[in-house]
């Protein structure tokens, strides 16, 4: 009988739930044993591996954060954290593992790879900052969040005629950013990927105060290389306009997972253990148009992100 | 000076006030004068037409509904209408109209444009029964407020051990209805494309009763060819379980758009007004992975819809 | 050792998993043994008891439902029924049972005490239909409930012109419609405590419309004595607006109880346990401005309900 | 004719628009003319005023933030500004200003009934620092604010077996942090009323962790004395637990009103149309129970705060 681990690794996001139900319940369905492992790379290294029935992970589809827990794992960085990872799937006689994270945790599942291990990755991180899929689990629901928050903070903004900047997540990637802040109607966005302009950024402030606006919303992404205290002093000083900072920070990271992102992790993690039924291996499965697809996982890690760039020209023009 | 209509049409859908606010604003930015018209072609019948500035479409982006109203004109079909329709365009000498509906809204669309007027038309309607585009506007928020009432109802429905069938819009497209129903871990979907096996649906009960489920959550899609207070009997009278109905209605039609639905509204609008400027005529804009599109309106109308109905096999085997 | 029983009876309303959680930590932490009883009185009756300990009720304050099943139970209206409950109190040990419920598991309660059981009640139910207390637990969950559909449908109705008229839950209460009404800003409200004038109904549709209102809506409470359809039909065919009705039914019931009603819930409850430690018996526990506050059970069910009737001459002037 | 004034001041509270909406219309009701005073003290000194009639306050009633613009003045302070105020309520005629804010604007409100000036006082401020009512408007949104922000973070705390602090508003009030932190299940809330004990926080979270919880959330209000990060970087050290920080910020004064704070802001304004028609002067006005009531506005200022300290033996006990 086909014996196959899951773990979530990396950063949480939402929908990470929802990847482990359709894998057990799949997994299942197909005659296989499933089995979770705790933490992580962490949890692998220990042992902390259990067997999962389809009642395990019942009313968790909804829910936010993972329910098998996650970790950022330094000892499997290590030779000797590796080799136990190692061993102990071979002592539980796992034939695949589905990892679902994101870029540090697939780059973990390639050296499991290396030393024989059947992986199967499915992209979970809410930083949008895989390349070879058109999106990442959880990346919808972040943005929505961070929306939501826009819309909260665009009320007492423009009731008191303020700059507000809002400082989102994303790592080295301004996805969170961009799409946020278009969806938003943010009227200036800092990414990492492009040096910004703080004579621009003051001036659709004072241009948008002549022009009779009551609030200006700058969405910040965590990468770009300015503290953003620092920021809105600066601001403050060429504009002579009142500037706030709002960090949204870990409320990025939970909440109820959106259709969007529910139905990729479910539709990814199901597609993972009919892979692992029909014989393949280490496979990276992501998202193409509307459909499910997946490639070879050391080819998929090194496609470069392509973060939407594009959409400065219209935030630019629509706000 | 070009001069530009823009009306919404139809059933209204969220996102529609995203994409009337970015074919202003883009407009006016490419030195356009911009026109709004409301309630569809029947303000354009009667000439409730007037110019808008940027300031008019502020404050907007988040907001469920449509400034410019809409509706369903019986004129509209009549030869009479019709000229009447054409003529307003003439004497406001716009160039084109930016037609943000569904199915019969593009239709209306074509008939304008047997008729020499250039329109560019954006997909906005929550039944997603548009073949030519990955998804139209406003599905992604219905999909994702039927989400949220089935998390309500499964509160209340798990306290009571019972079954509960959630009837959802669509037309005669199941698309609502499949999305929803794989997010929310619905036990069964029903949808009018396929015939629907009441022996199964009762059959799943049951043994979900057995294995000590809680609740039986069934989506039906309004397409469904029975009425679900009889359908409730019948599965009542089959299992003995008890059976509720919530028949969602207007509440999935309305609310604050999600990420999605605005960010695809925004870049089609933003798009209709670059073909208009770049001389193309009769294009339907569409999504296709990450990418906006567009075809020749009368290709594109033609092109038959794609119901998920793969999602019934997840479905079957995860719930 | 002191043992207590906790049931939730009658419709689940949001709020009841807080009061379970505080009951049985509260209880653990002044030396008590607490019980479950599954399914209100149903389970009372077949005792369908177990031991609960402090993390049976862990990551269940924010959850809508009850972890505990509800019923109303048929049986226990019945002389046998009573005696098998009675009988399993006393085999259980049962120092105390805490009855987490509405009007009529108050009354059952009751007659629980008249056999000398000590029961002490914490009033939940969406209805605030319960005169001793200033409002019910799940109440203010449901009224804001409401509030979220009516700005959903308000979004849809005024893009069609249309009147809406949304049918709420309450039974013969009609305060869930009053504060839903005059919260939304409702154009009428029929209650099924005051006789309802349909000419003053459609003069507001018509006085609305004449004034330039984009969208009316009507609240009715689910005890008025029409039939919601019938009414639509009604005003369409006197003022000649479209008409169209949305009942929101059991989602009333579900959702993440808002904080409101926890934190009644959770006082109660702790109070529930400080009574029975205190030697109390048979008292309905309630909220009286700020304070939480107990009556003896029998007088508290025979203090009348005061619907918020005053609230109409308010929604009359501001609408 | 009765002239009547309104302006909101301060710190902007979700339900002033419900507040200023009320105020204009029943005033009209009753035969007043109603103006509008743009961002509260500041524009009464400018003479930003303008007529409001019946429409100017449609579609308000359910946003965030305020129509009329708020704002701290110091202008108002002075000797000079204060004339100029009362000069430009002479100028326009105005027979009293229904003053909408906090603690701030009571007193600027005094000044200005010393001078001769009728005010009637709305108490609306996220703090709930007002010692003379229940609860102020905009209070009930901002705890379910929280409440929500705490259940993003829970998720994401709990799959990484972390420590959050989450830093909450209320200046020198705790009671947003003990009502969310009693709502939220937090396992420690600390609040400037209080001397807090690191020792005892540490402790928690070690039996907490030895209990096998998943998370711990410790809610800090932003009046507690001592910076956030400080405060982790001490838990960290003592508990070796990982510890991060969120703070909420100007999330908390954004958003939808809740039902309970539109029904106080439009119940509070409805009273003070009321008793400006019936002659009163210099009210402030509040909830006492279900009651709207009202004080002398000199007396209601000086009545000290009580916060909800007792929530925290609550808190000890269940989380």
């Amino acid at each position: 009988m086909t014996k196959v681990g899951v773990l979530t690794s990396g950063g949480d996001a939402p929908g990470m739930n929802a990847a482990i139900r359709a894998a057990v319940r799949n997994g299942i369905a197909n005659g296989m044993k499933m089995y979770g492992i705790e933490r992580g790379y962490e949890g692998l290294i220990d042992g902390d591996i259990y067997e999962m029935d389809i009642a395990s992970v019942g009313d968790i589809i909804h829910r936010g954060g993972t329910k098998l827990q996650t970790a950022r794992s330094k000892r499997f960085m290590t030779e000797e954290g590796l080799d136990k990872a190692v061993m102990m799937i071979q002592n539980f006689g796992l034939d695949a593992v589905i990892v679902i994270g994101g870029e540090g945790s697939f780059k973990g599942a390639a050296t499991l790879a290396d030393r024989g291990i059947n992986v199967m990755c499915v992209p979970c991180t809410i930083d949008n900052d895989m390349g070879y899929t058109d999106t990442t689990i959880g990346f919808d629901t972040a943005v929505n969040t961070v929306l939501s928050a826009i819309g909260n903070i665009r009320d007492t903004s423009s009731s008191h005629e303020r700059t507000t900047i809002i400082e989102v997540m994303g790592r080295s990637c301004g996805d969170i950013a961009l799409y946020a802040g278009l969806a938003g109607g943010a009227e200036s966005v800092l990414i990492p990927e492009l040096p910004f302009d703080l004579n621009a950024v003051c001036m659709r402030i004072v241009q948008g105060r002549n022009r009779g606006k009551k609030h200006n919303i700058i969405i910040k992404a965590e990468g770009v290389n300015i503290e953003t205290n620092e920021l809105a002093d600066m601001i403050h000083e060429r504009t002579g306009v009142d500037t706030k900072v709002v960090v949204l920070g870990y409320l990025q990271r939970g909440g109820t997972p959106t259709a969007s992102d529910r139905l990729f992790a479910t539709r990814a993690s199901f597609k993972a253990i009919e892979l692992i039924r029909d014989g393949a291996s280490n496979r990276a499965i992501g998202l193409a148009g509307m459909e499910i697809v997946h490639y070879p996982l050391k080819e998929a890690i090194e496609i470069p992100t392509r973060p939407a760039t594009d959409f400065l020209r219209l935030i630019d023009v629509l706000s």
